[in-house]
């Protein structure tokens, strides 16, 4: 299936405007933790997840139902109820929820790719989940790292590399972007909590003590549930 | 020696607003093939190259004596003495000539880097001579990637990986676009060419016919010569 089909890899938000994104299927990457949290959150009952660009405007949704969160920094800013820790959405406090977020890096990366066709959301949490929705597609595929403040970072290249190995298997790529993120996959994938110590947003979050956070973002396949954008708000694809 | 500098790489010109210049050593890096063309270039006494930023500029500087190069696309512009085929440069032409030059990738990467402490010029062809300097030196360290088309490429940060992991030998990176390279040079360099053969940039080459080229640009230290930028023109370093 879709064997001539474009499979490539964005490595920054500032590379965004090289690719014409509305006829792609775009999954957005912020595995340090935006992303994941998003994933975890479905597994554990989030009704909807609305990606908001400031704190304000998440503060402002809590007046019409939702919960409101907000990271900046890796730290929850202060005065809401929580960031993006994956454990405040797994707690039951979400379950049938709405949640306004706004993350430094993972929901900005959104904003920019909603001009793709369909947008997903993507991180270790959901990586087979990914990788089988995307084989039973045909459209040409677009994997956006967030990164960190615009630029390159090795855990969202590295979930990228994930999915670009396993589509591979039966796909050709010629991406150049997607074929470092696979090499770096590829040696990463036996210890991947051990190899994204050496990275530098690693050791940003480890100074605030929140290892286990980084733990839980490197462990593959805890749910199979797909955020999708549908409108203004990430739901769980049906 | 300086242990505590940044030795960073940025993977795209896009990627450039986000580092500060000023206090910086560049090293601009278009391996494929306008970096190893200068590199090259001075090894066979060229008394000096202009980087220009269009073919117009470069044919201007024709009536002032220089040679005039151009390249578009991987190809020679019409009506220019030459590209950047680092052969061009080592038939005798280019002895004690000034040479106007403007590439698709690399010449621009050299107009966005401008602001540096200092601006050198990289390529596989002297390695080993830019390792040696940069290790001599304290100042922090950015290694630019002139990518293809403002986008990531592998011949770049394979470069840019290289200079690294020698580096890294006494100093810490804590870059992640840095580590990446430093992993994805660590893979090609039993092979380097036939890592290549990969690129993207590799298969719009080889459509031209210019296997021989790209050989030549994967090969290691064929000069002790390190270009640096003096006002407008690129001389070789005393």
């Amino acid at each position: 299936m879709a064997s001539q089909r474009k499979i490539e890899v964005c490595l920054s938000p500032l590379l965004l405007p090289l690719y014409a994104l509305e006829d792609k299927l775009v999954v957005v990457i912020d595995v340090l933790r935006a992303t994941t949290a998003i994933c975890v959150g479905f597994e554990h009952g989030v009704k909807s997840i609305r990606p908001v660009a400031t704190p304000e405007e998440s503060l402002a949704l809590k007046a019409a139902g939702y919960l409101a969160a907000a990271e900046r920094n890796g730290e929850v800013v202060a005065g809401f109820d929580f960031g993006n820790s994956p454990f405040a959405y797994m707690n039951g406090k979400v379950k049938d929820r709405q949640v306004a977020l706004t993350t430094t890096n993972g929901t900005k990366a959104i904003q920019l790719s909603k001009g793709a066709k369909e947008l997903f959301i993507g991180s270790f949490a959901n990586l087979q989940a990914i990788v089988d929705f995307l084989a039973g597609r045909s459209e040409d595929v677009l994997l956006v790292c967030a990164g960190w403040k615009d630029n390159f970072n090795l855990e969202d290249t590295l979930f990228a590399g994930a999915v670009v190995e396993q589509l591979s298997k039966k796909e050709q790529i010629s991406c150049d972007a997607a074929l470092a993120a696979k090499i770096l996959y590829g040696e990463a994938k036996t210890d991947l909590f051990g190899f994204i110590r050496q990275s530098s947003h690693f050791q940003r979050l480890a100074k605030m003590g929140i290892e286990e956070d980084i733990k839980l973002c490197m462990t593959l396949n805890l749910t199979r549930k797909i955020p999708v954008l549908r409108g203004n708000e990430l739901v769980a694809l049906k």
